[in-house]
């Protein structure tokens, strides 16, 4: 069985969680199999889970050990949640990436920034064109969603074509590009699909996702209704927004003033490529000073509520050139990512209490998503007509649903395969696809300059100090082990006192450790580790009676020989 | 001017976040006023700003400093994020508490929990009936909400009569209570009110909530079409929903099964008190076992997400008694309350991954909110023409939006006071509401069995662990300063070693203090604090440098003195 060519498919992140997508094609016989990666996308680390971590990416440990048989790695679109990760794995991969110019571009800035030469790596593509790596023939088809040059990929093998669709929609007006060929779309369908790798993200809505156009109206009045200033937010990788908000700006008498780095970046690099070449003209942070508020619009970073981006800096009057008042409004082109609700209402609450009024997409027709509907979904089903649904990018209930609505939409098969399932695509005995193994999975946190596993225990020990605290102690003993000092208290994260307790927590602790200390027989005191062990169990029980925790504690044992002395 | 009697407000909590309602109403000349309290709820702890944290309540010291001049605690409902602080709070005002007797029982058992003698705190009144303390008479209002005897507070005073909402809609068929009485509410307009103090929640919604009675088609039909067991999660004390629920199971064929502590309580409660005298027959757990999942309904506990509640449990298969598979389904008759999205996802997909179809109300129309929408509060506003629209219960931006919409609702004046700002209401040379001070106020956490001051610094270290993590060494010198020991280092939540680093960042860390002390000058080793500086700069340094992070540290310097050796 092993000698035969199969087609094979396996998720290490993507399928299972939203964000760090990183899907693996692979296709020969087991033992000689070469491998094709699509997207390698990055999520954030947030408070409850990953605090501190700064990217989420996916334990790639299954391809890069085959980097070998790994010919390409091909990107569908320039969103951090298909690119992000590029740079920060590429050292462990070191294949060719694929990918359109906008999207090169935005990866040549973060290859430069890791210190790799991005002449080496990137290979740019033009859509249709059609590149051979072994087995396979990749090439871009455009799809419409809210970035420039979002594509698909068509994955053509000698045992059939994977329409991996990266992130889409069916947007009538999309403004930057022309609405998706249905018609190469079908005729797709008519070479026939093996397998349709679908974005899963908004299976759950029912009807159509809006076009891009369609936000004008509702911009509009919002910026005729109010008397002040208004500032935008989307998110800067949305250029068609940016470039529509600019527009209506202009038609209501606003100059619009660019603020923050990453939209900067967006738009020149949007011009630049010639991806959005016809951007409304911007007026510099200094001319707005002389421009009264009625006339002003600026576009700014921050819609997930992150506290230092332009938003956020608004929110607390500390902006290096934006103050916002009563009169003036904040408009949220966005939608909040789940799980980021807590931030941004906090935002929204500062500026409440400015006197700034904010209008989000919950109270004016102001934002679609980029990602397709049920509608569009189905849509696209008619057209490819694929054996296998293969849902992809989205959490496990995503791909359940898809999975469940995927046969009423005509494929003859669905596959739920979250990260780490491999499944056979076609090369098996029988045609239906199945789950042939699974596949070590997982996250890799980037933490200050270092790669950390989600399982190394590292994160867990900091979310156990951030709901315990932490004590940490210096006992000083002789050969003996007799303490030779007063035991050293440092409790952090702890409350120095609390109501009814005899005495603060420290003085506790130091009192409890030095009985246990004084009870351990000659025999224990010879080792260090049960000195540590009876001085850990003093201190937690007089945390737990008194303060109701378990901390985490260090009880540092430093021995003394005489010698030493 | 402080001679005259005045009526002040001010809120402790509740106008600024939502959770830990707190209001306080003072009547008389500045110098002699006395107080009444309407409302004492919690919020609970979130990872990303309270790590640990069980509950949040508000800092009461403005009030239990005048604890000699409060006349008494008015609660108008059973909610926790109204009643949950009493318990912890009452000791420092020992006020004797008045509500009705459902929510006298729910209030009952949070006194026992804590060794507080309810029959000594506890004045259980009847709707409408008048208590007079001093210069205060207080009732009841029966109104609609999510929860048995939901009550507004009617507080007369000789300057006039402040109509305190609490929490309500204005439901047509409420199911265990009859409808408002928009007659009787409309009669104490015509008596004139100076302020009405209003629930904001849901300021921003347009139209009307919708009955209770509206889910009842909805979750027939999910019920209906659920081929195996049927396990149905809303907030515990809705005990109109449960109620709701349980009957359409047994129109559908389904014995019911309530599981989870805070369920079981609530019914209970609810029947004894007879605020729901008649709730369908409930089978016995051990009976369950005996039926076909196809004729089983659970009411399970967990719709915030919460991991140790029923449905937290039932995702991990780790319930004592029920287990969903392929076929059953899981109804969230709820609403996530923000902030909680990725927990109840995580949950929804731990279920999607058991084969579990997880229902909820933005799928299916199984859920109204238990707070009025802008066409019920401008109802509430026509019927009681208040002078003063005061809005309560909401963040910021609630409020604001509140107080905007206020006067198109028909008062003639809105006052925008979130916590800390008083308000005097009348006793004042002009009509209007005007700000008179601004009180100190904040949070206090109950962390374990002891309470903490938000700004106590303890969370923040907590915080700064969760994101840095934490070194503590042992240092131990002689009488010079010289090091007698290696120095002991543990880091906690750091990585262990690194991609390029020459050596595990604890040996880094290690020899970096080792030449930092050596370079100390003889003076600068005398001092234990100099010690102590130059070990967690250098510890710092090392950690920036190959890590990328900023640790918490904590250097113990223990220095011997000859003569102890």
């Amino acid at each position: 069985m092993s000698g035969a060519d199969e087609l094979v498919y396996v998720a290490l992140g993507g399928a299972g969680e939203i964000g760090m997508n990183f899907y693996c094609y692979g296709f020969g016989p087991e033992r000689d199999r070469k491998w094709l990666i699509v997207d390698c996308g990055v999520t954030f680390g947030d408070m409850a889970s990953s605090p501190g971590v700064d990217l989420v990416m996916a334990d790639i440990d299954f391809i890069a050990e085959r980097r070998d048989s790994l010919l390409g790695i091909a990107i569908t679109h320039a969103h951090e949640d298909h690119v992000g990760a590029l740079s920060h794995l590429w050292p462990q991969l070191k294949a060719p990436v694929f990918c359109t110019k906008f999207t090169a571009a935005v990866a040549k800035r973060k290859f430069e920034d890791q210190g790799i030469a991005p002449a080496e790596v990137l290979r740019v593509v033009a859509p249709h064109d059609r590149t051979q790596l072994g087995p396979f023939e990749i090439s871009f088809f455009p799809v419409t969603h809210s970035v420039p040059e979002a594509m698909a990929l068509v994955i053509r093998t000698p045992l059939g074509l994977v329409f991996h669709s990266g992130d889409f929609k069916l947007d009538e007006a999309p403004l930057i590009a022309p609405p998706t060929d249905e018609a190469a779309l079908g005729a797709i369908g008519d070479e026939g699909v093996l397998c349709f790798a679908c974005d899963s993200t908004n299976v759950f809505e029912e009807g159509r996702a809006g076009s891009e156009e369609s936000v004008r109206p509702g911009l509009a009045k919002v910026m005729r209704e109010s008397p002040g200033a208004v500032a935008c937010t989307t998110f800067a990788s949305n250029v068609a927004r940016l470039r529509t908000i600019a527009e209506v700006a202009r038609e209501n008498e606003r100059s619009v003033v660019l603020a923050g780095r990453a939209m900067k970046r967006m738009v020149e690099t949007a011009i630049a490529t010639g991806a959005v070449p016809d951007f409304p003209d911007l007026i510099d942070e200094d001319r707005a000073e002389d421009l009264p508020a009625r006339h002003l619009c600026y576009l700014v970073t921050g819609s997930q509520g992150e506290p230092r981006a332009a938003v956020g800096r608004i929110s607390t009057n500390s902006h290096p050139f934006i103050r916002l008042k009563e009169g003036d409004t904040l408009i949220y082109s966005s939608r909040t990512i789940p799980g980021n609700e807590r931030e941004v209402y906090r935002v929204y609450n500062r500026l409440a209490a400015l006197g700034v009024r904010v209008v989000d997409a919950d109270m004016a027709d102001i934002h679609v998503s980029g990602h397709g509907y049920r509608d569009e979904i189905a849509q696209y089903y008619k057209l490819l007509r694929p054996a296998i649904a293969l849902p992809i990018h989205g959490e496990h209930r995503h791909l359940a649903e898809h999975a469940r609505m995927a046969k009423a939409w005509g494929a003859e098969y669905a596959a739920f395969a979250p990260n780490g399932r491999m499944m056979r695509l076609a090369g098996g005995a029988r045609p239906e696809p199945e789950a042939v193994r699974e596949v070590e999975t997982g996250r890799v946190y980037l933490d200050g300059k270092t790669l950390v596993g989600a399982l190394d225990g590292v994160i867990r020990a900091r979310l156990k100090m951030a709901r315990q605290g932490k004590v940490s102690m210096a006992l000083v003993v002789d050969e003996e082990g007799e303490l030779i000092a007063d035991p050293q208290i440092r409790a952090v994260g702890a409350p120095v006192d609390g109501e009814g307790w005899p005495r603060p927590l420290e003085e506790l602790i130091e009192e409890a450790v030095d009985d246990a200390l004084e009870n351990l027989s000659k025999k224990d005191r010879r080792s260090d580790k049960r000195i540590e062990d009876a001085a850990v169990a003093a201190c937690r029980r007089i945390c737990e009676r008194h303060w109701g925790k378990k901390p985490e504690i260090a009880a540092l044992v430093v021995r003394l020989d005489e010698e030493e002395d």
